[in-house]
């Protein structure tokens, strides 16, 4: 007599199924992109055969190189004729530096498609469409959460006409970035320093004001990675008052310092410097990120000051909120978030909490808006 | 054949032995007294047969009531004869408002003593020492550091003199306590200031400074708990400010209103008002502190404001802080902690995270001094 096995059925109803499982999988390697595909999207592809084993995994590695769908097909070498792909962004459909994905997909005969979420750039959306007029069977959304996570980036980039901002501080308990007189090394770990690194290494872009430059002369340079691809470093300069020994002008990454449009830049000569209008009493956060969209950089990483920081929250210029909280307390020296405009409570910018981690003896608190402005 | 069996001996190597499981336990079990004993220490037992069988449990309840081996003793009625006794703190030796427990102990024939803590007062202490004279094996310091912690209130205020304090503030992730505007209802979730009630049933006090009562007209009192002991209330109040119509002034809890030498008293007949030197340019906390032992205070819930909390901490009169920081960006508005006589970051006060939980919406950050100022 046929039984049904309780323990199976209970493995069936509480483990992810095969689909899910496969679609995190991709989503693990996507992450493996990140720092190097921009200004494209980080994508994993896990391919099975018809009897739902994984024949092949790929992520897109780089801008310019093969597709995560291309990489994976590679890998299964014909195998996933009649299987599934799972792919963490809709497959491409134009041709680019590479061919569409859309097409290799058709070519090598998958059957089914599994995507968590769809492409939302003019030039490379249609590639479900095409799928399906090859009569393979498409699906949408699987693990959309993480996926979007994922790329956060990319998709804010894309959907906002701007780069996406994760603004980084490192405080006392009380808020505090410096003492009285001024002295800041080190209120954090080297821990939570080099998870900035971390940081740094994930962005197209690292950005200060010039308070930041005269008082530290920063470098922010990714270092401790050797192969790291540089980050451009831009300067929020409104007089363009950097010197041109400064150490963020040296060979180590690009720089780009930003000015108004009046700034006499005449000791700048051979340093890229672009021109911007003013928005109240500092310059143009949207013309800066307007800006920096032109020139393909999907990410910044803020580091501050405070009077910048004030500048983007008031801007509603804020995706991300990664703060280092040492547990250290002052009672004096300046706070981490300067002027945003925000006179009473009612008025604040309320986040969520998104993550909390140990790091060295200090806590990072990750928080997004919870309903981010428009700008 | 005999042969080992490999399963009980990996237990047996990674699994707490009897007697750790048996103290942590009694841990657990003082625990809850917390909140009603003081004066008294939180105090638990656990009591096994000879056979290694708990045949007993108590705690210390309340003051004045038995002490946990008392009620333990009860619960075993008799079968506790050739075990042994857990207790976190060495059993007392002295005749209070109860008998000596190494007496009971004594008579109850136990074979053996484990405790966590010796007991540092000289009314109390001498307790292993009659144990062992009556030829019982004693044995001291298991589990003692979580022992410790339990009674961080009481050993501290009967190592140093002064009740323990434990500030605790409620922030937004760049520190400040209000907006500009100084609107500040509420930064804190629901669940946070619930559970700061709970902080105040374990204190014995709860001390605010003047600028709060003026701009909050605090009641300080427990709420929630019907049959929950409210701990004293004190307003530190230099210039005695204090409205007579105050809602710290009502009868659900009593009052004590901490004033200067020389400040104008007549409009506070009928308060319990106790004068003190100032300190600098404030009353001195070291004498506020002293006060509050001389009236039996072992426990301090410093609430506020960053006036009062940076003299506490200039005072280095912190024995613990915890922050309920909010998910909430402002910019601008009066930080948690004021001048606490800090001017570089070489003084400033370090700290140790010893926890970190989600408290509604808010993150709650638990630390103690790293190397705690004696004062």
């Amino acid at each position: 007599m046929w039984q049904e096995d309780p323990v199976a059925t209970h493995a069936a109803h509480t483990a992810p199924d095969a689909d899910t499982r496969a679609m995190r999988r991709a989503v693990e390697l996507a992450a493996r992109g990140l720092g190097s595909t921009s200004p494209n999207p980080v994508v994993g592809c896990v391919l099975t055969d018809p009897a739902g084993t994984v024949v092949g995994e790929g992520w897109h590695e780089r801008a310019g190189g093969p597709h995560a769908e291309v990489h994976a097909l590679r890998a299964a070498a014909g195998a996933a004729r009649g299987g599934t792909a799972y792919v963490t962004l809709e497959p491409c459909d134009h041709t680019g530096r590479t061919g569409p994905c859309s097409r290799a997909l058709v070519d090598a005969g998958v059957a089914r498609v599994v995507y968590a979420v769809p492409d939302p750039t003019p030039q490379a959306r249609g590639g479900a469409d095409t799928l399906r007029e090859a009569g393979i069977a498409t699906e949408c959304g699987l693990l959309a959460a993480e996926a979007e996570a994922g790329n956060a980036a990319w998709l804010t980039s894309v959907r906002r006409g701007r780069p996406y901002v994760l603004w980084k501080y490192a405080a006392t308990l009380d808020g505090r970035v410096a003492a009285a007189d001024g002295t800041s090394r080190w209120i954090s770990s080297a821990e939570s320093r080099a998870d900035v690194h971390r940081l740094r290494a994930e962005a197209d872009a690292v950005l200060v004001g010039s308070g930041t430059l005269r008082a530290d002369d920063p470098h922010l340079a990714v270092r401790g990675a050797e192969d790291a691809r540089q980050p451009l470093r831009v300067v929020l300069d409104t007089r363009a008052t950097v010197r041109p020994g400064a150490r963020v002008l040296d060979g180590a990454a690009p720089t780009l310092v930003a000015v108004a449009e009046d700034a006499d830049t005449g000791h700048l000569a051979g340093v890229d410097v672009v021109r911007l209008p003013y928005d109240g009493d500092g310059l143009s956060v949207a013309a800066l990120l307007g800006e920096l969209h032109r020139r393909a950089i999907r990410s910044v990483l803020l580091e501050g000051g405070p009077t910048l920081a004030g500048a983007f929250v008031a801007a509603g210029a804020i995706d991300e909120v990664v703060g280092y909280l040492a547990p250290v307390l002052l009672g004096a020296g300046p706070a981490a978030l300067a002027d945003a405009g925000i006179g009473t409570l009612s008025e604040a910018l309320r986040l969520r909490i998104t993550r909390t981690d140990r790091i060295g003896t200090d806590l990072r608190i990750t928080a997004v808006p919870t309903a981010p402005k428009e700008h």
